[in-house]
Parts: structure tokens; C-alpha cells; sequence
């Protein structure tokens, strides 16, 4: 049984891990009979937004105590993880990503990536297992890599002309469009992604993206 | 195309809608072609927890705000909603249920209902239009239909021997004992249930039993 690794950022599109992202990963890990680890790091989010209304509020929230309401339990503390633990790694996407793993979203292509986050990636890559990033999750793997002056990789957000797609050129990967439904597969770097909300109008679109990552990462194992 | 109301009651498992009911109930009406309506009352959640470690933490937190996590966007006051807006209305599960929409988790059988649920799934039902509970959700429609003097609903929350069917009986309705990816169909009433985490083991089976329900409510239509 493969033993996969989840990344959670936190619980809400707007400063957490996608919710719906998130649930269709575990659905299609549960589906294809793997082992989910789901794991986070601890600290604060970038901040807490109302997601009614959109605006920050006054309010402090810890990604890992977060993430654990999408995992019904408690995810393992990511600092934690070793590489040799999992057979592969993935991580839906939410602006948890893009501001709690990383500052993509404050600092574009010029971003910095969690050391820990950073850590487990570069040690997956380099043990030759797969990784899935899906949504805004491929930029922050364009970092990660640019930072590890490993090679181009091919990764998508969906739509060429997205500032995401374009900061991940900038960060010295290759950028190629993708339809929601569908998954840019590297197979030199082992990497899976999809663009999930990025572009997704309906759940069904979404799930069917998340489904087809989650099988292709399987099946590079 | 189908106009069903989905009803949230927080966003996690111990305190709101548990988070993969909530999304594979999407899903399927997504699956479907249904217009979904997300809703939810405003006003604070019983309490909020603490996902990692079962605590009770010392927050404030509104169920309609928390809700719009899961919704992605904003859901309808519920108490602004009307029956003649729908065509159906399902409840996924979670405590959110059981602490927020009714307080059957402090007060089992002799529990009251929030009066804005109440009278829209008593409304729904004299308009014989169908309805779906998941989870515990069972419980406090078991609540609503005896407060209405309602006949004998028949329902699942998956084992008998669960104190939550031992209340559903002793409320006046009938439970069924049902497996996690089964449904009970009450056709009189026209109320279409599943058992959920009440029992589930894994998401599979959840997602199951949720598509399950979706789609016989919809049947009913």
C-alpha cells in the first residue's frame, strides 16, 4: 500500500487550504486504496479572512489546529516528516499555500518557501518519489526548485496568461496550459499538477483534475 | 434544473458541518446538474474546538461565516430562504448539527430546534417537496416532525444500538439500521437518509452513501 503525503495549509479558500481541493484528494488517495498521512505545519496563517466577506479579521488561527478540521484528526507536524517516510507527497492548492507555505502571494516569483515545506520537496525529489501540486500549489514548487537549482520543471496553473503562470517562467520553470479536468505530467522531475480552482467553474471539474493527479502521482511510484 | 438548498451549520466535524459530508453532498448535486443554494444561519456557533486536541477554545466563531468556507463564496441567510424557493433541501452532518441548528447534543430527545430550520423543513415537507438528512442529521429532523406533529418518519443513523437511534425512537420515528454507503427511503414523507460518520470508516463509504442520498432525493423531485 503507498503511503502518500497530504499538505494542508490551514481550512478556507482564502487563507487555508481549498476545502473542496483538499476533500478530492483524499477521496481519490482513499478510492485508489493508498495510505494518507495528512500533515501541516504549525504556526500562524498569514492572517484570517471572513470568508463572507472577504475582509481580514482580527482574529489568530494555527494552520496545523486548522487543517485538522479537513482531517478529522490530527495531521502530523510536517517538521516532522522524513522523506523515507512516504512513497509520494502532494498538496492542493488555497491561498494557504500561496501565504502560509510560502509568500508567493505578497512576493511573487521572488518568494520565500517555509524551510520545512522546502525541505520535504527537495528530499522527495531527490529520492526520485512523485509529487502532485495542485491550484496555486505549482508556484510554489517553481520556487522550491528554482531555490534547489534543479532544472526546469513543466508545471500548470492552467491559463497561460495567469500572473501565476507567468511568475513561474519568471522563476525559470515551464509553464504549459492545462484544462481543468486535466494534468501536466513531468515525467523527468517526477511532478504532477493540475489547476484546480485556478480555473475551475464547478466541483465536478475540479474533482475530475484532483482525481487524474492523484492516479498519475500513484502511478509513478 | 433542480434548485436544492444544502444547509451548513459551522465548517468541521466537532463544531459545524463536517467538512467531507458537506463536500461529496456538492459534489453530487454538481454530478447531477441541481443549481445548488448553500445556506446558513448567522449567529455563533455552541462553541468552537480545537480539531488538533478536542478542546473547547476560547473563541467566538458565526456559523454562517464559517460556513462560507465550504461554499466558497457566500451562503443565503436560511432564515430569509422560503420553501417556494426550492425544489429539495438536504442537511449533511457534523456536530454543527447537533449544537447549533438544534441542541441534541446536550439535550438527546428532549432537544429544541433552531425555529428558522424548524419551520423551513416543516414547510418543505406540507409542500411535498423531499428532503435529505445525513449523519445526525436524522436526529433533528426526528425533533422537527415530532414538535409538528408529524407522523412516524422513518430514519437511519446507521446502528441501532447507537444512543442517537435510541433518541430517534424515543422522539416517535422509526430508525432502520442502514450500512454507510445505504440510504433509508421514507417515501410517505418523502425524506431520504444516510448514515454518514454516524459509522463510516473512510471517505469512500461516505462518499457513497452521500451520492446515494443526493440522487434519491433528487428522484423524488
Amino acid at each position: 500500500m503507498a503511503r502518500v503525503g497530504v499538505v494542508l495549509s490551514g481550512c478556507g479558500v482564502y487563507d487555508g487550504a481549498e476545502i473542496h481541493e483538499s476533500v478530492f484528494t483524499l477521496l481519490a488517495l482513499d478510492e485508489a486504496g493508498a495510505e494518507i498521512v495528512i500533515m501541516a505545519p504549525s504556526g500562524p496563517q498569514m492572517h484570517v479572512i471572513n470568508h463572507l466577506t472577504g475582509e481580514v479579521m482580527d482574529e489568530a488561527r494555527d494552520m496545523r489546529v486548522e487543517a485538522a478540521r479537513i482531517a478529522r484528526g490530527a495531521p502530523l507536524e510536517l517538521g516532522e516528516v522524513k522523506a523515507e517516510d512516504l512513497d509520494a507527497l502532494v498538496f492542493p492548492g488555497g491561498f494557504g499555500v500561496a501565504k502560509n507555505l510560502c509568500d508567493f502571494a505578497i512576493h511573487g516569483p521572488s518568494c520565500t518557501v517555509n524551510p520545512d515545506v522546502a525541505a520535504l520537496v527537495k528530499a522527495m525529489h531527490a529520492a526520485g518519489k512523485p509529487l502532485g501540486f495542485a491550484c496555486i500549489a505549482p508556484a510554489m514548487a517553481a520556487a522550491i526548485f528554482k531555490d534547489a537549482g534543479i532544472g526546469a520543471a513543466r508545471l500548470t496553473v492552467g491559463a497561460a496568461e495567469d500572473e501565476a503562470a507567468k511568475a513561474i517562467e519568471a522563476m525559470g520553470a515551464h509553464h504549459v496550459a492545462c484544462p481543468v479536468e486535466g494534468i501536466e505530467i513531468d515525467e523527468a522531475n517526477k511532478i504532477v499538477s493540475t489547476p484546480a480552482y485556478m480555473i475551475g467553474q464547478n466541483l465536478v471539474g475540479v474533482r475530475a483534475g484532483l482525481k487524474a493527479m492523484v492516479d498519475a502521482v500513484l502511478a509513478m511510484i
